[in-house]
């Protein structure tokens, strides 16, 4: 089993004993392995006769390799059976009460990355303007200060609103609101730690509305004392 | 527990027996109840001190109408917890074997509806245009003739990659692979019905050279008589 940085140890405690667990965790720059190695990994691993894992965090083919990965696997002529996983931006929204896309005020939704490949900052600032769009931009936190410039150049209102969700949908979650103009300075207070999506537009709005009613958001005690309070005023 | 006409039978089989199952599914006109009723019901039940669960397939977030349910309960007073889900995008891509980003020919992706509100059809081609990105349009199969046609006066190459990924991740998925150009005529035969997505972009290209191999695609005996040749060949 190769498993990568973003899976918690609560997840890797329910592989099998037997299970040969292989980190090959990158994150940013620091990279355990090269992709090339990772690709090669499964290839040896399965055919020696291993039934092999890839076990990442979030969905293998929302920027998380699993197209390349296949590739070299099946020009070994390795079989394979691929699962979906809850990409990054479907958790934060969940747990931050930030809905992608809704009919008022987001008819579609992109995912994009801060970095085209390792090293290569995305400036293509044209693609993220649609107002009738929401904007997730994964790993983009380290260049949070450049992309709201080059936003607002670009010629994005400085009054969008704009989200950095932190640790998502962890215990450590942490939520930052702001707008294209503000968010960059609100962040160099706050210190958000990475990884953290940014969530670009009108619907960022709707936190402020269902946050405080998010019971992820509360106290497990407070929330049975408030449900019950409300059942009792009712009944 | 309140469902959508998505949610299977075999997920239904999951819940609680004591639990009170009420349909509000809808698929495209056929409306069992109105989305306002369905907030409504939300809130009824809750207020009556009930334990309320929405069950939808896919994430509710993404073109699942959770952002506004959750706006009328928290009106009324109600907290909730929110759970993502596997969007039918991730479902699809994995199913089918086509990743919906990769370094080489796809660095973002864009989740789209054909239809912006009720009956009224997207014809924002120019948002869809982007050649680095993939495409994945949800509710577009009956409007497949006028999106593509659409695309094509907007200026999107012809021999853009095109597929229809239709009951995706069910036992009756079936897969279909074209062009801009000849998708519709190709589906005016393959008559592939709905629930479907439509993926537009060169990831599609890759579909070829993985699907082959994946296990999904490969009845069971099959897929462990290959394996245990493998196996037996490299030992």
């Amino acid at each position: 089993m190769l498993y990568d940085s973003l899976v918690s140890e609560d997840i890797l405690d329910m592989c099998s004993q037997q299970a040969t667990k292989i980190f090959v965790g990158k994150r940013c720059d620091n990279h355990a392995l090269p992709q090339e190695q990772i690709n090669q990994l499964l290839v040896t691993h399965a055919q020696a006769g291993k039934c092999v894992m890839r076990l990442k965090g979030g969905d293998p083919f929302i920027f998380g390799r699993g197209g390349e990965e296949l590739q070299t696997v099946v020009e070994n002529g390795v079989y394979f059976e691929s699962i979906p996983g809850i990409t990054a931006a479907s958790a934060a929204a969940s747990s931050s009460s930030i809905p992608l896309t809704h009919r008022h005020c987001a008819q579609s939704v992109k995912f994009i990355t801060a970095f085209k490949k390792t090293n290569c900052p995305n400036e293509d600032f044209s693609e993220m303007l649609d107002p009738t769009q929401t904007v997730v931009l994964y790993m983009g936190l380290n260049r949070l200060a450049g992309l709201t410039e080059g936003l607002i150049r670009a010629g994005q209102a400085g009054d969008t609103p704009f989200a950095v969700v932190s640790h998502a949908s962890l215990p450590t979650q942490q939520v930052l609101i702001g707008t294209l103009d503000d968010i960059a300075a609100k962040q160099l207070l706050a210190k958000l730690p990475t990884p953290a999506l940014l969530i670009m537009g009108d619907v960022v709005n709707l936190h402020q509305q269902l946050a405080d009613y998010n019971l992820a958001n509360i106290e497990v005690q407070h929330r049975f004392t408030q449900q019950q309070k409300k059942a009792e005023l009712i009944a």
